[in-house]
């Protein structure tokens, strides 16, 4: 194939389509995994990647999409784990079922990818995993107890994956989301929302950090954003 | 009964122990929630508490310990979570169902303990849930992979707890325990690991403080601890 | 003289006074350091205790003020360390001397006043100094910017203090005031301020912790505090 | 002139040089301040700046170099406060004055440089403000007891900084620097060290994040560290 290769796990319209464009265009061969391909076989189309469906919540259905990527692409050079999506409201207002759902989306869902394409990293000695976090990775409110919780658990599943892995060659880093997404056409509240392709700049920076200096860490707002 | 409750999740002859001994000694009826009861059932009879058998991985079990302790000893005013025991190792090592393990008895089992007794402490306006972490709920290590990840979640969950439950009336903190625990009876090392009853000293004093002034976070550690 | 010695660097109405108050219904002695005496010599007369004009901008005041406290009372147990007052502002609004007068009181001043107490310290082996932060010991925001990054770099400080005096058998900890001080006789907004009697509880609480378990950061705020 | 300006305080072979080299490449005017012009003078021929003397524990000295500058080479677009030496060692072994000296360089030379600069960045509505920080800075350990005390107060200010000019327009950011700095030519030591230009290569993508997703914190360290 050639061409190097980036998973992104979480499409939709923000993120996803931001992180898709933005490796096509530097030369990325790119896998969209998503629970149905709705979305993402437009997207696919668009950027010349192709579209995966795959529901994170079932570790069988990752095992199957990553095989498939590497038949079809070859090996993941870059995985981008944007699948995030949780549930909000107070621990009384979510069930236990959600909180579960949140863990599993959130860190068995990168947990497992990562075993996915950890082997062939460590065979070149090289690789990048980007993980999007959020303000909640860094604190629990009552409206984000589950949400929260999940984010918490994959920040620290992600330091510990960075500390393995760094020495082996393969960077590990983590985007801390800390506003709100908006679209890239915004414009009537420039500066209160952070723009897809804005965010993709950084995790596109990241990749390219050269490896005596790599990032673990990095928070990334719209410059109007009250912290 | 008349006499306050306590419920400790998690006995063993460390922590489990002192925290039993300590609060039977202020004047409640402990509760000793654990796995099996071949321990917890001899700690019981010294200190004139109860002991329940319960597997904090089965959500069926929790619910019916906590019926039972309800029925047998009243309303709880304090839950000490000192669940935590997990799987060391990278992530190489631990495997998906010891990730899951480690979830279900640091976060989830922690949510359900809770649901248990939030109904009563709200309807008093009073309560305390305090909980057992460790250095790992701050940071990720590659052999802390597993049990960081699940401790983090934990920590998160707890400060949704205390910030939703803290203007109720219910006071929720998390104990750090930075270092390893020793015995009441050490002497060689003095300084090198925590005495399992001067945890206590601190988890009972969390319990008095006046609610003008309560604490969300604390750290304990020998005084040798490089840290 | 027999009792043990609590200096407190800072006297108001508020901690001062609640420490004071304190450590004296404890059996210590206590001297009351402050830029003048007015206020301070009626509660040393109220507590038993002694008041000492001492202006910690300025460093001979400090190594008077302790001289005179060793002559009089004897070597220190306790150094409370409570001096914190700062300019509010932004960066506009606050002039470089502000700057360097909040680094002089709540950073060379605990540095000095740590080095007038850890001598006597050390022969004994034992000994406490506990500092009182506030929030804007853990962030700087526009208009704490003299304010936090004093608070911040004492924190730093206290910091090393601790991990280096700690094996000698020394406790220095730090409390993180995070809510606005009230006073004891507050009602009408119970729960959204700090009495101060309740933050000497828990700074005594910390004087009281076994070696084997010493906390270093503890914050404390009112249950209705929205953090 | 037509160029942007560039000034980077705190010159020396390793970080100061790298930034003068990429910004100069990047198409800044440079200006280079240090103590000295021993050394800058001859670095500021290779990259086509200026070299400044310029004392940053002298207040009216950060006056004279920054007007100069405005004089020169114009208004200024980017500051890169790389000035950040200091005394280690434990408080026993570090006078009140390294003490006084290590707050002057790293928190009001900070204060002073931004002051000289915010007044054209904020009729601009744009500019950047890049700190390079240390792991000091978020911890105070015993042979840092000056040196992270400062730091620590430094990243404090910074994040003032952020808070208050980020809607403003002005992008304020810090560079935690977590490991020892070695040359661009290091080789037997590869991944042990940071080198240089791979700090700049985040330094300098710090001042090209579009608005919409700024920075604040960005840490950097080796691939082989063990943190």
């Amino acid at each position: 194939m050639g061409k190097p290769v980036c998973v992104i796990v979480g499409i939709g319209p923000k993120n996803g389509r931001a992180f898709a464009e933005r490796f096509a265009q530097e030369g990325y061969s790119v896998a969209l995994l998503s629970r149905s391909t709705d979305y993402s076989s437009g997207l696919a189309a668009e950027i010349g990647g192709r579209a995966y469906a795959c529901d994170v919540t079932d570790p069988s259905a990752i095992k199957q999409a990553f095989a498939l990527i590497r038949d079809e692409l070859g090996e993941v050079d870059v995985l981008l784990y944007n699948a995030g999506s949780g549930k909000f409201g107070t621990f009384d207002d979510v069930s236990d079922d959600d909180f579960e759902r949140g863990w599993q989306i959130n860190v068995r869902g990168l947990l497992q990818s990562t075993r996915e394409v950890v082997g062939s990293m460590r065979e070149k000695g090289s690789g990048a995993i980007i993980v999007t976090g959020a303000t909640a990775s860094l604190r629990g409110k009552p409206f984000t107890a589950a949400f929260a919780s999940a984010k918490a658990g994959q920040r620290s599943l992600a330091q510990s994956f960075a500390r393995q892995l760094g020495p082996e060659g393969i960077h590990v880093a983590l985007v801390i989301v800390d506003g709100g997404i908006g679209t890239d056409e915004q414009s009537s509240d420039e500066g209160a929302r952070l723009r897809p392709s804005d965010i993709a700049h950084t995790v596109y920076h990241l990749v390219t950090q050269p490896k005596s200096a790599w990032s673990f860490e990095v928070d990334v707002r719209p410059f109007k954003e009250d912290w």
